[in-house]
């Protein structure tokens, strides 16, 4: 279920007229430019100026039954504690040298947390999110607020701020977890502190204290009215995201103008202080296909996760179709075309790095759909 | 129940080196400045000029249970329909001339709807919201969109989209109505279009489109992702502003700071589109006050009004205590101090043009409770 | 010179089904409204609620020769000093009842300062500028800091600043003072301290410290980050106001669309911290018109008050033209449609409402002329 | 004049208990991790998550009269044109692994441009600036705007405005070009499009078109009133820096607290449309030391690259000093520690990932002076 379309940056290169002569005098200067920490414009133009984006990262789709198989022998195998810090294993783009890089700025792992494990806390610049594809029992610690876990749910863990985990229950839990690591790790921008080798309150509310202040739609606090630069809300829930997507298709049904082309809802999880992303790098958005719908075929600067949450569908990227089923997790890189397609009806998470883009004034996308 | 401590702006007055001797010249100086419309400074400062706003508006309570009645009666003497436009009663703050200003930015009303009357649809530039106080069976068609209110709920209807009203029930109907119209009037920037004599949609559902699309707390539509002046969620129902302040009160009493003061939880009603106020002049806020709380003593740049939506306490301004019940208006002008105090758990509903006085770098306030 | 197309709001409004009959239980309903504060909306719907803005205020041209002759007397007959603090003359709009508002948001005044007279220091909320259009020899001193007033030149006094005049010259002074007292008056958000009597610092320096810190184009001191909501240039001098309208039309002569219309260069004074206007409340801009050329006909919500620098011309209010002349001062209301016309080159000075407006969410225009 | 104080990320690593014992099965579980594209958290921890920033990048000094000779080489060796695009020597950072990325973000080369050469248009999404640190007679063509490019001058080509450069005097000239070509490859934005192979505009205006619109202090033209993403002031002249700095360094003088630190003059070259930084990804500043005057000393989340532009001096970085003359380039990696010292007036350009950072919310920094 791999796929390696990696595009060839050497044959757009343009070549022109700035090919000098190959004498003894360029040569010496050549090595001058080395030995003297310089590299020359014009003999690399067209890998540092492409056309468009020309990724090396590639299209891929990891096959859930594998990621959930592989995850629960780490169970087994890997004790979970301090210095490891988290029984997480990272998607590896195949273009991306055999780093746990999803793509450039995007990390995305399977964490897995037996019965009554615990995972210490930390912190970190690196800016967080849990998405939840199934199972019940765990607590993530957020700053001292304990947030339930439920199949479904997205919940956030901003930067700076200490996290740990614990399981209650008598089974196993998967997530998929989301970072902005290899944004942070190429850019030098990481801060990381250990907390707590046992997450800092042991209580498990129905509803964390974060959720109780700003989990009410249209309202907040006056105790709390600055901007915040990530979502206070510490878990936004299934109940409202399923809720918003049949909301959207009922509407269309009706005959409204609400859903991003028919038969496709969509919605983006927002920061209640400012209505924009819930952090400051990474988007996280869900979609419904209606049973049988197609999405715009679409391209973008900045890279896309999404994960299957229900039904049974398929992608197509760069002109090439993958069958998908729960769970599976498949990445687009920037600039490479992609569309969904379901069978029945299909829900998929999808999280992407496009706040950077657009807060950098590098977004554009071009929508592909033939008609 | 009324109140008359109109400040005398005529004693703060700074006298000074700039009265003239009273000569034929300066008679004659005078005649002509009036004659070609022009006006000395020198003779007004003080009331041009005040030490600190000394508002013509007055303190006032309005007794519900003379509002109900006077209400009611209008329903019976007075048809509803095209060019009265609605069955809303203002409230004429006693210092601003017999005019329908609750204040100098604000208008309040008593609407009142009798059973299967329908009030005509229109629109204005003015912003407006309705807040129910108790009563079940109007539909407010907003855009076209039927909006049910309900006790407790807070409705929108912001400048120039077309609304007009519904009552399908077999009991009458009454509400507050909040608008900027005395800001309006004053400042010249009104427009007003008649739309159907019959409101455009006759249909009541439960949640209105706009519910529908924007009422899941942090998430919003993929297919409307601009900012908007005004919040396009219609309704702020009683269930989320109840629990919101039921919770405050429980955290605080959980030990966490997340209270105005100890005792007084309140919200704030914001846009979802940028977390701001939901209209670009009005705010509009609850409050619920614990048995036996007192909020903070304040006084702000800018005119407040606020409805008892149950239990009973007791407002002090500028240092008067009255007694308030439910249903009970009252105003508080510019930099007059107010302080609230429950005898039973007390809620109040509350708006204010703080929008203005912020956005236009007025705003000041002080906290003045003593200690 | 002067106008009065004061239009009839009565005769705009609608008359529908809500004229009760005449009754005494209605005269009974009618009298309990008066006597609790109560006025019902059907019986002033069209002067509330105007199908476009309908201002009490009317358009006005102020002769520049009387106001001199005027401003002239006054300095012969009228100390300066503590407690009338200004020898200004305020234009007073025939519409509006004799107080000294030019507009329902705008004082426009004319300010004498005689030889070695002295404008003691004070300071209020309202926001303060002066449009110097001949003269030199005076200095304003904003907030210990002292600016020099010369012809052609715009000088802020934010809200809040202290700030006083002292004339070193031989020869008297007048200049426009323009600020938002009706505004302020009116929506009650004034303060007003005094300062000391003389100014805090005598000193004529070229520039004022501000200047040297903020008057350098696209750069600011890395000393003063902050985005203020003021402007902290004090002065936009005259040389700069020339070039900039100069060279758009020079680009618009040598083909490039720069400027508002064929032959109609306009600017706009900001502030470097962030772009906006130079204060909270007030627009200031200027325009020149090459010989012979018209401006668009357009009508905002908003007032305006525009004074002829130089140049001779006309305007066209509401349909009817006026000849200016240098020093000239008139009033746009509300909606009321304007153009100008350029008998020779003609640079006109203009500030207006416009912040109120648009940040308020209540800017509208129509650009109304014929083609 | 090279340094290498490359941290060594494994020294910090921290080890905890999640080292598995070594079984058959942990490697059959690691072969399956790498077979499906996978990469454990528990193996990387110290790497992807460091304490603090631990940038691959280095510090380092690139002597001027090298730079010079070298690009002077280059005029003779290698001509210009399409394909290579730009005779420009970018500056290495040895610790990137021979790439000519001067950080992770940033690119920094020397461009050089013989007597009547012409460097053909093109355009990319990669935001660029020149600094001119000595010479005339070029001009930069700015999407068809011709810019004179004169000593001490900052030029900007925004992302994705067609330009080019033609020289017309008899000597070549030589100036620095930063670009954020390492964010843009690493995170796959990148477009690029070629123009006319010869500038589009041959005319040597004193002032380009855009200069001559937006150059006025305070000032913008009403046809130019939407905030723009990046600064349309193509041009930021040596005249109005160097009178900033001197003015700012006058103000101390005088007794006012307008300097970073005594001193030490600075100023940033923003965008007039908001206040902002001149391009969405690149900060541009100068710095003026008096002499004998020392900086504060300093880290910062993100690099910086600066060049002498006059006078001498010496850096600290990271505990070591190094002498500076005049034309001299260092870079300062993320979170190491710098400081200037002046030995006669020193002064140096400076610019900076920071819009990055702060956008990001990533950007921390420390005063680390000791007192």
């Amino acid at each position: 279920m791999t796929d390696n379309q990696k595009t060839d940056k050497a044959t757009s290169a343009p070549h022109g007229s700035m090919q000098p002569e190959d004498t003894p005098a360029l040569r010496k200067l050549y090595a001058d430019f080395q030995k003297h920490h310089l590299n020359p414009l014009w003999t690399q133009t067209a890998n540092l100026m492409p056309p468009h984006p020309k990724p090396e990262a590639v299209t891929h789709i990891w096959d859930w039954s594998t990621l959930y198989a592989l995850a629960a022998q780490s169970g087994e195998l890997v004790p979970v504690g301090r210095g490891g810090e988290r029984r997480a294993i990272g998607l590896a783009n195949p273009g991306l040298g055999g780093r746990a890089y999803i793509s450039p700025t995007l990390w995305a792992a399977v964490q897995y947390l037996g019965p009554q494990e615990n995972a210490p806390e930390h912190r970190h610049a690196q800016n967080a999110f849990r998405f939840v594809i199934e199972g019940e029992g765990v607590w993530t610690v957020v700053d001292g607020d304990p947030v339930r876990m439920s199949r479904g749910d997205l919940l956030l863990t901003p930067g700076w701020k200490f996290h740990g985990h614990q399981n209650i229950a008598t089974e196993p839990m998967v997530w998929l977890d989301g970072l902005d690591i290899p944004f942070g790790q190429q850019m030098d921008v990481g801060f990381f502190e250990f907390g707590p080798d046992v997450v800092s309150d042991l209580s498990t509310p129905d509803l964390s204290r974060a959720e109780r202040l700003w989990g009410h739609p249209g309202i907040r606090p006056l105790s709390a009215l600055d901007e915040q630069m990530n979502s206070p809300l510490p878990a936004y829930r299934w109940v409202h995201t399923d809720a918003a997507l049949r909301q959207q298709l009922a509407l269309e049904a009706e005959g409204h103008n609400v859903t991003q082309s028919p038969g496709h809802a969509a919605i983006r999880f927002v920061n209640p202080t400012n209505g924009g992303d819930v952090l400051p790098t990474i988007r996280c958005q869900f979609h419904r296909l209606r049973q049988g719908a197609t999405s715009q075929s679409r391209r973008e600067v900045g890279s896309s996760v999404f994960q299957v949450f229900q039904g049974t569908g398929s992608v197509k990227l760069a002109g090439k179709r993958y069958t998908l089923r729960k769970g599976d997790i498949f990445v687009v890189p920037s600039w490479i075309e992609w569309s969904l397609e379901a069978i029945s009806e299909f829900d998929l998470f999808h999280f992407s790095d496009a706040p950077i883009m657009e807060k950098l004034n590098f977004a554009r996308h071009e929508i592909t759909t033939k008609t």
